[in-house]
């Protein structure tokens, strides 16, 4: 059975009421990255959990345990863990969320207080930090999960909520608290499927479903030699200089065209079949989107299933930056002691760090020999995840399609973000279930960016598109 | 006639007065790059103007106007001018050095607070901010003067002082003055030749004349792309990213072994003759002095005649840094929009700024137009100076090579340096003199670094070198 047109009425008869419960949640500036802010982010768990309880939810706070930021022991925001159903004969679904958000400060660059939620009726626009990542998609089940209470109807699927107050720093604590739920007897168990709304359309027209994220192999190589910064007068052409012999190194990973030149690494991905190539034909999403969302003509292809693969099915390697040496304005003559150059590869299926950091290492290493420098070397695989990437054609796929189609009245995109969302990953390795990542926001929303907004549209028709996918679950056959 | 024996010991018996002025002059904490020090240089002008009128010099202090420093308009420390001495059958040497000194703080490193002179008599040193750069140098002069003044005895050559306050910052003002006072009528007209006092030996061990000074080249190569930084994940393989042209542009530059790759500029610099060759094979320098210095084992070659002449007689080219790319410690997964590569040509003749920049934008253009990007690229000839030389053969440089072997019993190490010192070139432009660089200090004294000093034994021998110098001067023929 579909959701009954009273639930689309109560969403949209109940919309005010559910800007203004965002509008308390985005008052609450739960920074988990910036420890002066953590009592707000144990303030924003006490209003869910709260919020939670009023609407009928089962819940708990987790503590995660402590942790040391900025030299600070500080800690951590409880998970809130939630149940509401228990029907053997319903499927159960897990969802998860996170009530955190990143920084924001007015002298940004906003327009507007970030922490005061600002109704723009001119654009539709819900405007304040959290507002989409991840405040909106949160209160978006929280919209159905009211429904459901105050009128006495139970949810057509068994509901497992797990929210987390440090997903912008890490999602400390939490792999744990997963692992541990997720084995038997644990508060996960019975899980049929996951559903994670935290994500984006890929433009500002389209719904999409999201199958698929890339990794991530995070690199510092450091370039040393000198006991200190030299003076290039005194020093230039007289000393192997570190600065040199990095850049050499660094020109070795990748092309301007983006292909990555470490062997092995691009040749590792299989190519694309014709349903595959299908998918990126079929995205409604031009070079000019994605142009327009670089602020720059300078994609590398003019066509569009190209440049998508590029960000979605393949690998990719960026230079972030070099530590050590002179970044300020004006004109140092420093020749610095100790560089480091920062780079990382987004990883695809079957790429793992384990199988790439290889590969970069004997690259970089041979590279350097090349270079016949007294300098010395040191690589650092810094830190890194593995790509996810799940069946879109599973029943849990299956149920997101069809809500889509009646609340959008179109097909969702089947989109691959270039990003990774970690926890995705932990879910779906302890559960061994399908996970569907499930965005309620546009590709511009701008998550981590001044003037964060969320349309209220993709609020309300999203509110709605959670409590139709929970009808279709129900319905869809395993 | 050489210097009087009486002259020689007079600097010794009064050597415990003389370490006791050089106190009261690091004491006052001359830094010229730091506004609110701006009192204490002028303190410091007044104090070295007292002083020198005492020793019966005829000073003048001149108003050099106003500069704007950290957004704050500031008075310009006055220039000194002084004159000992109108015999129109004496030679005329106009002496120069510096009265402002680099910051310094405890907290940056130093043993011992910078601005109280230390006298460490186990190992000889004289430690404190200023004492070797430029401060011993300048009081060496007034130590001349003062066995003149006190004992009556006319100079054996006409003096003229040009002491600035601004040389650690730019020497801000002293173009002018310099251009101005050396023409018909001015200052500085009648001067012979120059001795400026304000660099070290190669070593630790042997005296050194300077007759040559690199010039600079200085870039700022800007690629640029999208409208704001870009996240990885989003935007990984499907836009051209600035950080990976600019690695290209840079890598275009320099081997790791510092030849310079872009075309016409190493070739522009004719070999060296045998002559010129056997300065270099008879300096008293080795490798192992160019790695400790160095800190580390990064010679380039181990031929120190071709280390030598790396420095000393060939350009170089160094990278010093990225502006606008992460910078800090851990990892940042940013794909940064506009980035700007700082680099710099050291020049030596007849490379200018005029003749390389044309070569290296030409250069850095072809190569960035090869890489296929579209992406924008920038290049900024930022700020430069032109190489100096003078001939070592003249009799400034004569009265010099006589005066060490008085004073030190051996021949001067006849150098050139790989930095700058932009107003000696300004001097010997202006006034068409020959100038000679005379330095008091060793090579280890740390002229910009913690812990400054400068040997006891170089300050009281250096000072008999300055006044020997004048006699030499007097006597050898022109
Ligand atoms: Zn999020
Ligand atoms: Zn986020
Ligand atoms: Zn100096
Ligand atoms: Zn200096």
């Amino acid at each position: 059975m579909p959701a009954p047109d009273k639930f689309f009425k109560y969403i949209d008869d109940n919309a005010d009421t559910f800007i203004k419960r965002l509008a308390a949640a985005v008052a609450i500036p739960s920074v988990s990255g910036d420890g002066t802010h953590r009592k707000d982010v144990v303030a924003m768990a006490n209003w869910l959990n709260s919020e939670l309880k009023q609407l009928g939810v089962d819940t708990k706070l987790v503590d995660l345990g402590k942790h040391v930021m900025d030299e600070q022991e500080l800690d951590l925001p409880p998970a809130i863990l939630g149940k509401l159903g228990n029907d053997p004969n319903k499927k159960t679904v897990l969802i998860y969320g996170h009530y955190d958000v990143q920084p924001a400060s007015k002298s940004d660059g906003w327009d507007t207080d970030p922490f005061t939620l600002v109704v723009d009726e001119k654009n539709g626009r819900l405007i304040g930090r959290g507002s989409t990542d991840d405040k909106g998609p949160v209160l978006g089940w929280l919209n159905v999960i009211q429904y459901h209470h105050q009128n006495n109807i139970p949810l057509p699927v068994n509901l497992i909520c797990c929210f987390e107050g440090m997903e912008e720093s890490g999602s400390e604590g939490l792999d744990d608290l997963v692992r541990k739920e997720s084995k038997k007897g644990g508060y996960f168990e019975g899980t049929d499927c996951i559903c994670i709304s935290d994500n984006y359309w890929l433009n500002t027209r389209t719904p999409a479903l999201t199958y698929g994220l890339r990794g991530l192999a995070y690199y510092k190589v450091t370039v040393a030699g000198p006991g200190r910064d030299l003076h290039s007068g005194t020093f230039g052409r007289t000393v192997h200089e570190p600065m040199t012999d990095l850049i050499s190194l660094l020109g070795t990973l990748v092309t301007p065209q983006g292909d990555i030149l470490v062997p092995g690494v691009d040749d590792m991905v299989p190519p694309p079949d014709e349903d595959e190539k299908a998918i990126y034909a079929g995205l409604d999403y031009s070079i000019a989107d994605i142009e327009g969302a670089a602020g720059g003509q300078i994609a590398l292809s003019s066509d569009k299933v190209a440049v998508l693969m590029g960000r979605m099915r393949y690998p990719s390697l960026s230079i972030h930056g070099i530590e050590g040496a002179f970044y300020g304005a004006g004109g140092k003559t420093v020749i610095p002691a100790k560089v480091s150059g920062k780079f990382s590869i987004r990883l695809v299926p079957p790429q793992t760090p384990d199988n790439i950091n290889p590969l970069v290492i004997d690259h970089l290493e041979k590279a350097f020999a090349k270079l016949g420098s007294k300098n010395k070397l040191n690589i650092e695989a810094a830190h890194g995840g593995k790509p996810w990437m799940a069946d879109h054609r599973h029943w849990n796929y299956e149920a997101a399609k069809r809500a889509t189609k009646i609340v959008y009245n179109q097909d969702p995109d089947l989109t691959r973000e270039g990003g990774s969302i970690p926890v995705t990953l932990t879910f779906a390795e302890a559960l061994g279930v399908n996970v569907l990542l499930l965005p309620m926001g546009r590709g511009d929303d701008g998550a981590h960016s001044t003037n964060e907004k969320i349309d209220k549209s993709n609020f309300i028709q999203g509110s709605k598109l959670l409590g139709s996918y929970l009808y279709e679950l129900a319905d869809v056959s395993k």
